[in-house]
């Protein structure tokens, strides 16, 4: 007998006939001697419904507070239903808002984190035979305001309880049925994976994979929560997130994560002295600009650097022109930007104790006369900038060149 | 500086416009240099929406815990979204739900009944200048588990805060600018009341008046709280429910009600021996029937006796059903009904020192052929029952007869 909290996102519980179903497969692990808490996202469009509402009754000027007391709804209407449609099947069901858990969260409304989780209640009432039905993406404050985790909480509220509840798994329904070495929509060849390291996917979910909020996989290797994401249409045994140790076939390369929501912009010229750096970036942070890869050059020649780094395509605009004036007064010769870039990775734990990869990545790009804008790695990953129009080449060699679409075993070794 | 609870009801807020305008009616009160709570139901069409979400998904056999989870959540957005027009006109708001008040409730769901107002969290928000919002409608069980008041509780819920907060005015805004001597649907001549005693006011809504719910009133004639019945689309003064001997004026008769919602009921030569009524009202009570008035009338001749009753009209055809097998076991001669029915009532707390009240109202329904088919009094009401088709000419002849569309002072005494 296993504890497993499931997590069904909006889709799943977008319809009535959707809810009993999840309903009906939490009712199936019940009686087959589980002990099961389901975490539900409010139903698809409604929370978009009422980020609307807020929209258009203040022009976008509210109070974070307030908001959250209005969204929180959305979760609130899901846990009822399905406890209702739970019960509706004969097993006894209730319900917890992320107050009534508790959740404890910081008081930063609309993306509040995570403190700590008061589970108590709940193994109480599984204890007495219930299925406890948890909103997710919400919790509350120590001031006992409502508090929302930001859009992809509930990946993160599941994986927070499955930690404070020990649970045994922590079931990710989505509408994909696991993890792939790459996205099937532009690799038809593309292979589940039985398994993945939190490593791994923690670089892919930052890497632009939408499988998984970046936070809850961060939570879950944290505290080493065993993760399966798994399809809500079909059985299957999905994909299961776990420690690096645990990995039964230890490949190289394990993915090929994309992301195509990225821009470059390039300050060109910049004196090469202390503190440019922090000028540039402390600027986009004042705007609360995100920035992900950077790079710096020094040229040998002038004595001068170019700073290379990339933005949210949508924060791209807005980067250039609070960067403008700054630039001009530092002496800088030229600010330019490319918002038609895409960024490509390899992803692996097995680069660590090997080398090789980059050469064979770059050997298949330049294969294919795909042009390198920019390079950043970490320990387990490499990421490339191209221009965008390569992406799906790009990828499709990459997955080819590491040979992903094969078995582990029946791979190629550096 | 008055501490004023202001309660505006679903239409009130039924689109972001009107919570608009709500928003600038509180703010005023506050730019006057008044404290202001404004409690606040589901926007119209909301809790009916969340009903039939529950209805069509369980076809109607719930847990009327659940129930409440997903029927609050019609309050909760009112509130955030009142909070964040409030904030918008300058002025700083938060937001409560039931469960943050804190309303403490019995456990009954679906109608809790309020035990107790924990408000001290918000006499601290009024102290720092803020115009507090809260859902009504709803509260929190000593375990914890959310709760509705059933429907119109909202009223309830402003009147309980007041009292609780020893509020200087109770407003309850509606869509009629206040407590009128009858329906001007029926009547056009009616008046509006400037003041209405406790009682009366409980006897009207008892007897179909649908100003305010009958709880609500009991509430503040219990608390003493001075309720003021306003319109939500217009300026004017209303009507102030308060105590008897604050009245200015103290006539006989201060209004008409009528109620077209129930049916008559009668068990015709029954055995006249102990236990006979107790055993058709338990049998009623037990179907969860509620019976409003009841008649019984010894026979002379046979020693039988006859007792007749009203219910709700939608109640009327169980009624029927559930009394037929013991009704007949009992040796009772027949069981009549009759949906086709009306109540008319005068209301009136002059009645406890004047007399011949019932003597006019029989007198002016006699003249226009109007026959009674059962009378029912209370200290300050006088109710019969008659056939449906005569109501709007009763409550006009009766209007006329008390001169209820004159002012007091011009009124003839008996």
């Amino acid at each position: 007998m296993s504890l497993i909290v499931q997590k069904y996102g909006g889709t799943s519980v977008g319809t009535l006939q959707r809810i009993r179903n999840v309903a009906a497969r939490a009712v199936a692990a019940h009686r087959a001697g589980h002990r099961v808490v389901v975490t539900v996202s409010a139903m698809s469009g409604e929370t978009n419904r009422l980020v609307a509402l807020v929209d258009e009754l203040s022009g976008g000027n509210y109070s974070q507070r307030e908001y959250d007391v209005v969204v929180a709804t959305g979760e609130q209407v899901s846990i009822g239903l399905l406890a209702i449609a739970i019960e509706g099947l004969g097993v006894p069901a209730r319900s917890y808002q992320g107050w009534q858990v508790r959740f404890v969260t910081d008081s930063v409304h609309a993306k509040a984190r995570i403190l700590d989780v008061e589970a108590a209640n709940i193994l109480a009432d599984l204890d007495q035979g219930r299925i406890v039905v948890v909103a997710g993406f919400q919790g509350v404050d120590a001031n006992g305001a409502v508090t929302t985790l930001g859009r992809g909480g509930s990946d993160t509220s599941a994986v927070a309880l499955a930690a404070a509840l020990n649970a045994d798994f922590c079931d990710i329904y989505t509408d994909v049925d696991g993890v792939y070495t790459t996205d099937p929509r532009v690799v038809p060849k593309a292979r589940k994976l039985e398994r993945v390291s939190y490593e791994e996917m923690l670089e892919m979910a930052s890497l632009g994979a939408k499988v998984l909020q970046t936070r809850s996989v961060e939570l879950a290797k944290k505290y080493k929560v065993p993760v399966r994401v798994l399809s809500s249409l079909e059985e299957g045994t999905g994909t299961l997130l776990t420690e690096e140790d645990e990995l039964m076939e230890q490949v190289v390369v394990s993915a090929i994560a994309f992301n195509r929501d990225e821009a470059k912009i390039t300050v060109l010229g910049v004196p090469d002295k202390p503190g440019v750096a922090a000028m540039i970036f402390g600027t986009l942070a004042d705007a609360n600009i995100n920035v992900d890869m950077i790079v710096q050059n020094i040229s040998a020649q002038s004595g001068d650097t170019d700073v290379t780094f990339t933005v949210a395509k949508g924060e791209y605009k807005q980067a250039l022109a609070v960067l403008k004036d700054p630039v001009a007064a530092m002496g800088a010769k030229n600010l330019l930007g490319d918002p038609d870039i895409a960024k490509v990775s390899v992803v692996g734990v097995g680069m660590r104790s090997h080398s090789g990869v980059a050469q064979r990545m770059f050997k298949a790009l330049s294969r294919d006369n795909i042009n390198i804008r920019m390079i950043s790695t970490s320990e387990i990953k490499i990421s490339v900038v191209i221009d965008e129009k390569y992406m799906e080449l790009a990828v499709r060699s990459l997955h080819e060149a590491f040979e992903l679409d094969k078995d582990a075993g029946d791979r190629v070794r550096d």
